[in-house]
């Protein structure tokens, strides 16, 4: 495995490799089972795997955890090397983002509901540094997984929108045994919140069923919800929705291709999760 | 040459040609000598040379020009084919901005001062183009006219910001034998307009002139440039600016490397031109 860390570097190397199929697992690090999925995904699709770690401070807001953002470089380099990959690119914020960078990206309706009411910056953030990401990197494929599901669309239209020669993959959420989606956030919560989190799979699971089962009035189905979450000690419920998966647009009767999104608050953490059904 | 009216056309032509290297000009048709010089420049340079046409509405405002900007197919299709370009790439509107298009992209500080002010979504109209054209055309250069000045910085910006694979060329103004800079808007003008229009070319020429004589004071040469303007009949100036040449921000004394940027109406028509220099 390759550790690049300067963007001309990258570059170079990218060059040398032309004709190989390029597979990108873009992260921020403190990598896990989840990312890792991503990266054997990549490894079956491409002939080159790419993984960047670079903890981008456009999507975080003054107030968010960006200085407490977890960095384990050292575990990172090792989950990478085991997994087989390639190259790790690992630009310095000093290179990636120079004194007179002044372009963003906007992805203007998708990023105005859920995540982008209660993170009003962090999607133009997202969209930036994806832009700038998939331009520099030039990847075959790009492997997202469904987790972020707002930000998966996100990133799905511009690169539809800029016409960028990528293929943006969705790959399955990694679940704990319990049903909780895995994140680098997770890591932040006490073991008394860790018990009450499982709880968000668990409401959305039963959302799930309910629609599977026939249940179409979208105002049942999300109050049912709502009381599962309700039971959960210090967990408050920052949204709870059934939406269109295409346009994330709220449904009032559940038909088509739909996802269920929950965003909640644990203590000091913030959690998200979301699962798709069609019916 | 070929001509390709849909993206996806143009992406097989493209993966055709991995090995060529590809020149390209972005237009908005209604051709002149100016875009003709830059072709000239992209067939010295390039192997294989890509034309687009596409009347981008997003850098119009609502109260701009866009329905009467002249589209003059046939002829501009004719120059093409007689400066020996290799594809000549028109996309339908339709197509380039599909009705869930909604990404845009801004070059934030770049774009506020001059053009920007008076036309405050102009540049973000033209920075989401050119991206969408940089990253489906993957030129290997692409060549803009320095006419445009604040649009080629704009441009070149971007380019560095988001880590676009192409080296952004600036090619020199082409002028009437009075002066007056070639815009495809000069076909607006009435002859006693044409007339008047030279004068802005005089007025930056002298001001150039003047900095090359050793005058320093910026405020003494904007205004000797201004006293040309003001003879000018029928002639508003929106303003006249001597700026650093990297950053557009004005300059008290006329030092490294300068702009001076001059817009003016004469009747419904808007005019801009700008000269370099060094001292």
């Amino acid at each position: 495995m390759r550790i690049i860390r300067s963007i001309h570097g990258y570059q170079a190397w990218r060059r040398q490799h032309e004709n190989e199929e390029i597979g990108f697992v873009p992260t921020m690090g403190a990598l896990h089972e989840g990312h890792l999925s991503l990266i054997r995904r990549a490894r079956k699709h491409c002939s080159k795997v790419v993984v960047s770690i670079f903890v981008n401070p456009l999507q975080f807001a003054p107030t968010e955890d960006l200085s407490r953002y977890p960095r384990p470089v050292k575990s990172d380099q090792q989950l990478c090397r085991e997994a087989g990959i390639d190259l790790l690119f690992r630009p310095s914020h000093e290179e990636f983002y120079p004194e007179d960078f002044q372009t963003s990206v906007k992805v203007n309706r998708l990023s105005q509901r859920w995540e982008g009411e209660a993170r009003p910056t962090h999607f133009e953030g997202v969209a930036t540094v994806v832009t700038k990401l998939l331009c520099l990197v030039r990847p075959h494929r790009a492997f997202f997984g469904q987790k972020d599901y707002q930000q998966l669309l996100v990133i799905k239209q511009l690169v539809r929108d800029l016409n960028l020669a990528t293929t943006i993959v969705r790959c399955p959420t990694i679940r704990e045994s319990d049903g909780l989606a895995l994140s680098s956030r997770n890591r932040y919560l006490s073991a008394s919140e860790r018990m009450q989190a499982a709880g968000v799979s668990v409401a959305l699971r039963q959302g799930k069923q309910a629609i599977r089962l026939g249940k179409r009035q979208v105002s049942t189905i999300e109050r049912d919800m709502k009381k599962v979450l309700g039971k959960l000690k210090g967990l408050d419920i920052e949204y709870v929705a059934v939406c269109d998966a295409h346009n994330l647009e709220p449904l009032t009767n559940a038909k088509g291709s739909i996802v269920l999104l929950a965003a909640v608050r644990l203590g000091h953490v913030r959690l998200i999760d979301n699962m798709l059904v069609k019916v």
